[in-house]
This record gives structure tokens, C-alpha cells and sequence, in this order.
């Protein structure tokens, strides 16, 4: 691993990681690019064992010594730099010392996830960044197999997402469904049972739904839920028990129950 | 409902509500008192409907009357104030639009609170003010009786975990418990089996352990989790089947998880 120190925070080589808080906000920025952003050691260790082509690392000295085995095959460039350097290139204080910029990857083929999966989530307005990455580190932990994004949701890579998903949004194949909500008609002619999570009276409990055969859980966001076409388009309307005091759980919290309730048997 | 208005930022009346963001540093600040926030609508509801003793109200005219029905018969003065008005007074602009300060309440009595429960959470080292707070939301979602704060957690009642909690907070009793571990023994004493939640891979898969009777469930950080001392004095270590490449589940989605595998059989 070679290592190039950058000291002039104006340095050309890591214009990638300029000004970060305002690419956030457009993370199809720069350029129309779209890169992928991992922040701190777990989460850049996460993106260089992904399939996203990495294009730079940089970091303080320390936090890159303590990547050196995942960075000795790396084919890019690890620029170090000292703290206040990297603060003023990235735009705001990183307490976390070391991030990685990527390439999107090749989206993954819809049919091809579809096909080898047991275990789907399907996602409709879910928007709220913190939400997504918290719903696939949840997907990634409970042995869900990929995610449907349906419309309405925000961008799985954007970098909030990457981050509270503690990096496993970039293992977990995702990919876009439409038209909406036939796509969910599409599912089940693929063998899938839809089920629409709500926290409706009228639902079926999540324990009487039975885990066998190919399962996909359709998920709203969490303030107005599902619309109605969607839930008309399911098999089933299913339920999280709950407190009757409660309107609802965090939709990243509630889905992680429900991915755990449904597992198959065997796993 | 008397509403008073409020033009000037320095009006002594509002001094409750005054530089939030540095008492949210402190929460037994201002002089001790560790007043208990509750900020937006749904909070404030929630903090009006609790046994915390409600100081004051201060909001803009819009929010206030959306609460007139909640703050019908409450014996302590509510202020209406411009949005600027309001962020001066505050510190920061503040999006929600009220606010609501409370004493705190009589602390729930520990003996009182186990002998009537069926299912508690027992936290050791929960310092993160978001996890307390989903914690407590989940547990209220999920049928939890109570929870006990052991060593090492963060004010269940610090502004941002109230907010978190979705209220929650103001309703789940909670308790703290010394000394550690030996308080695990007591309540084992009082009928309850210690369940603690670890992600080792020869803990009990949780849906072996069986749901039966009285159950304490011991959560511990997210990074370091519980102490050896606090699995060493529990019944049985449980375990959420995951898969190998994730190391946990944040500890707020972990406890709900876990609360709903666990709940009563007639719940």
C-alpha cells in the first residue's frame, strides 16, 4: 500500500471528498456522479469489500494504519492527511478520522434478485434517510435477501443512509421496482406471498401468518403508511401486536421484528 | 384556557424554556430542578396525559390550538409566542412549534413496580440518549411493564430521549437498580428469570428459551454489550439468530426484537 500525504487542503487529488455536507444534500452530486461515501473504519472496511469501485480513501494517518490489510490489495489511491486538513477539504469536523468515496455499482438485476430470493422487503415512501440505512442493517442482520424500492423512498446510498446502515446497504442487493403498486401483482405471480405490514386493528397477527414458502414484506413509511392501493395489492395486511396506547414503532424497528418473525424455519 | 402572549424574548415568564441547547447539555439544569421537555404536538400530548406535574406551555397560536382540547383543564399557564420570539428564547429555531416543561414526577418505587410486572427490560451502560429513548417507545409499543436503569445509562428523561421515545418515556415506569449485579439476584429472588440479551453465538437462540411466567430481560451497549459480571449473574444468555457477516442490531431494535419474541402468550 502506497500512501500519499496531502497537507494543502486545496489539493486537486481529493477533490472527491470536497465539501460533503453539500453533496449530502444532492447525492447525485458531483457532476451528475453519484458517489458512494463510507465514513469510519467499519463502514469504509464494509465498502472495500463491496463490489462498488472504490476511487479514494483518505484519512488521518492513524485510522489508515488501521485499515492496512484491507487497503494492501486496494487499486486506488490512500491519501493521509492531518485532522484539521481533512476537516477543512470535507467541510465540517469528522470525528470518525477516515472515509472512502466510491463508484455506484452496477445496479442489480431486478429478475436475477427476485428469482434466487426467499426473503424480500418492499419499500413505499420510505424517505427518511436514517429510516432506509436502519432498515438494511436490519434486512442485512435478519437474513433478509434483498430490498424492493418502491416509489417514494429516498436514495439508499446516500451518505446518511450508508452510515446508519453501518455500511450494509452495500451488501444487500437492492434494486427499484415499478409500475406501482402492479409490480406487487408481479411478485406473486413470481410465487411470492406479499404481506402488508400496518398497524391496523383488522390485521392479521405477524405469528398467524405462517413462514413458509417465498415471503415479502411490504413496508410504508411511518407516518401515513401504506397507501390503500398497496395494501390492496397484497396477499395479506398483517400486524405487529401492539400497545393500544402506541400508534406505531420506528418502520426500521418495526421491520426488523417482522424479519425476524418471519424467518424461514430453517435458518 | 388562558392564553398569555408573549412578544418580548426576555419576558422572565418563559425563563424555563430559555437556551435549551445548553440545558439539553444538562439536564439538571437550570439549578437542579431537571425539568423534563417535551417538544411537538404528539410529546406534548403525552406529557399533559402523564403524572408529570406541567409547568408551562409555550408555543406558536397555531399549535396551541391544535392542543385546546389537551390543555382544557390544565392548572398551569400556557404562552403564546411568535416563531422568532420563540427561537430567541429557545436558542435555536425550533421546527415542532411548542414546547412543554414538567417537573419530575415522585419516583416510581422499585418494589412497587417489580412485584406488579410480568415483563421488564433491565439496561446496563444504554448511555446513548436516542437508544434510551426508542428503547422506552418500543418497550411502551410491546408490553414491557417497566424498565430498570443500571449502571452506566444515560437520564431516561434528558430532552433528547424524551423526544426519541415518542413520549413514551413519560408513561414506561422506570426504576434504578443497586447494586450491580447483585440487584440480578433479586429479582430472580422475586420470581423473575434474567434473560441477557448478547449476539455469542452459544447463547439460546430466543425463541428456545420459552415464554413463560415472569421475564427480565438484561440489555447491555451497543459496542462493548454487558459486562461478564452481568451475564454471569443472569439465568440463561439469549441470542437473535443473525447472520455471520453482521455483528448486531442497534439496542433499542435489538430490545424490540426481543419484546416481541418474549411477550406474554395471551398478549
Amino acid at each position: 500500500m502506497q500512501v500519499f500525504d496531502v497537507d494543502d487542503p486545496a489539493d486537486p487529488r481529493v477533490d472527491d471528498f470536497r465539501d460533503l455536507s453539500t453533496s449530502d444534500r444532492r447525492p447525485d452530486r458531483p457532476g451528475g456522479r453519484g458517489l458512494v461515501i463510507a465514513e469510519g473504519v467499519v463502514v469504509v472496511r464494509r465498502l472495500l469489500a463491496s463490489a462498488y469501485p472504490v476511487r479514494a480513501v483518505l484519512g488521518v494517518r492513524r485510522r489508515i494504519e488501521e485499515l492496512a490489510d484491507d487497503l494492501a490489495t486496494l487499486d486506488a489511491p490512500v491519501y493521509a492527511a492531518p485532522a484539521d486538513v481533512m476537516a477543512t477539504v470535507v467541510g465540517f469536523h469528522l470525528n470518525r478520522g477516515v472515509l472512502a468515496v466510491a463508484d455506484r455499482a452496477v445496479p442489480t438485476d431486478l429478475d436475477e434478485l427476485v428469482s434466487s430470493a426467499r426473503r424480500l422487503a418492499v419499500l413505499e415512501g420510505v424517505g427518511d434517510h436514517e429510516n432506509l440505512g436502519a432498515l438494511f442493517r436490519n434486512a442485512a442482520a435478519l437474513g433478509v435477501d434483498g430490498v424492493l424500492i418502491g416509489p417514494g423512498c429516498g436514495d439508499p446510498l446516500y451518505r446518511r443512509s450508508v452510515r446508519v446502515s453501518m455500511g450494509h446497504v452495500l451488501a444487500v442487493p437492492f434494486a427499484p421496482v415499478e409500475p406501482w403498486p402492479q409490480a406487487l401483482k408481479w411478485l406473486r405471480d413470481k410465487g411470492f406471498r406479499v404481506l402488508a405490514l400496518t398497524p391496523a386493528a383488522d390485521a392479521v397477527p405477524l405469528a398467524d401468518v405462517g413462514r413458509d414458502g417465498r415471503l415479502a414484506l411490504l413496508l410504508g413509511s411511518e407516518g401515513p403508511g401504506l397507501t390503500a392501493e398497496a395494501i390492496a395489492a397484497a396477499d395479506t395486511a398483517v400486524r405487529i401486536p401492539m400497545a393500544i396506547s402506541v400508534d406505531s414503532l420506528n418502520v426500521a424497528t418495526a421491520a426488523a421484528v417482522a424479519f425476524y418473525a418471519l424467518a424461514p424455519v430453517d435458518r
